[in-house]
């Protein structure tokens, strides 16, 4: 009964993780699809979102079996329940990228308005926050939860970039507003994401030490 | 024992109904602190936010000590870990009353760009729905819960025609732009509070009847 516990847990250590690298592709290709102007990368992308819903509902229903089942000590209980609340954020993070594909599908169809720069690296940065953030809780590292977290200062420092510099572009010719709204929300969407890696080394932390360092809500998110 | 674990239960349900009710609270008053021009009233909602999260501390506690030291039957189960769930949802839901609070208390620095018509009536329809998702929940009632997911649209459709309509305000003026931009991002942020709502409107439908009516993700959000 024990060994089949172990067993179990394991299992949703290593879906939690394979869905943590299906949302990161995901983020991966989304922006992707906006940067080399490729709507047919877009369509995929969201196509592939049914992928996350599924491996989503099977996470939430092998913890649920654990609890039943295996009445399982004070740690395992909360590491099993924050796995339910992780791949709850990870679904809404695979959500994000879904709107981003929308966002490059409208921005292909126009010509484009300038060179993407600040969103790539708003992007890598946050697929490594939720690399680490994910790593961090399979293995229960306090530590490197808390490294993700002073990232999430980056992206949005991004964010602002973004949209001060699409703010000077909307000012000198309003003909690219819609443009440079779309360039907005994009990286908005990839902020969010960022939230949620922090929210997901949030919740590590809390796993891990059973103190809350809940982040005060921040700037436009 | 059993006696001991319903009341209990009935405590959970009590306080996620008080932090539900604490939330609409700050959420009609972040509006308020907007469309009265009182940057008190959206300092005090700010200052607020502890409560909440406090609340969602304490609710989160509760819950695994009844996982832990009741072993619960499945349905009570399922009941227990949605509860966790809907309180991550309530807590993000004040951050963005927050977010709202912060862009009333820079948008009556200045002039008011128009009259606010439609984002009272977004942050209303938010309002209900969240409400009625968490009297779904309580009652776990799948058809009250299924009556508020068609709201979403409408809040989606307002928050449309608040950018349509202030788009036009920077394509004639771009000195409007960055008061029109803010409105756009508090429109969003109800968008935000209504998807939320959506979401535990969804899980306690999966939570009834144990199927997944998760919603595509749609339009920007």
């Amino acid at each position: 009964m024990l060994r089949h516990f172990h067993e179990e847990l394991e299992q949703v250590k290593e879906k939690t993780l394979r869905l943590g690298s299906l949302v990161e592709t995901m983020v991966e290709q989304a922006v992707a699809s906006l940067v080399d102007r490729d709507s047919r990368l877009a369509e995929e992308v969201i196509a592939s979102d049914n992928r996350v819903d599924s491996l989503d509902l099977e996470i939430d229903e092998d913890c649920l079996r654990l609890l039943a089942l295996q009445q399982p000590a004070a740690k395992d209980l909360r590491f099993i329940t924050t796995a339910m609340k992780i791949t709850t954020d990870l679904e809404r993070m695979a959500d994000q990228a879904v709107n981003i594909c929308q966002r490059a599908i409208e921005l292909n169809e126009e010509p484009q308005l300038k060179p993407y720069i600040d969103i790539p690296i708003m992007s890598q940065l946050s697929q490594k926050m939720m690399r680490e953030a994910l790593d961090a809780f399979v293995r229960r590292d306090a530590d490197l939860a808390r490294q993700v977290i002073p990232a999430d200062n980056k992206v949005d420092a991004l964010k602002n970039q973004v949209f001060r510099e699409l703010l000077t572009f909307m000012m000198e010719d309003p003909r690219t507003i819609p443009r440079a709204i779309r360039l907005i929300l994009v990286s908005r969407h990839l902020e969010r994401i960022a939230d949620h890696a922090t929210n997901i080394a949030e919740m590590v932390v809390f796993l891990v030490e059973g103190k809350s360092i809940r982040h005060a809500p921040k700037e436009p998110s």
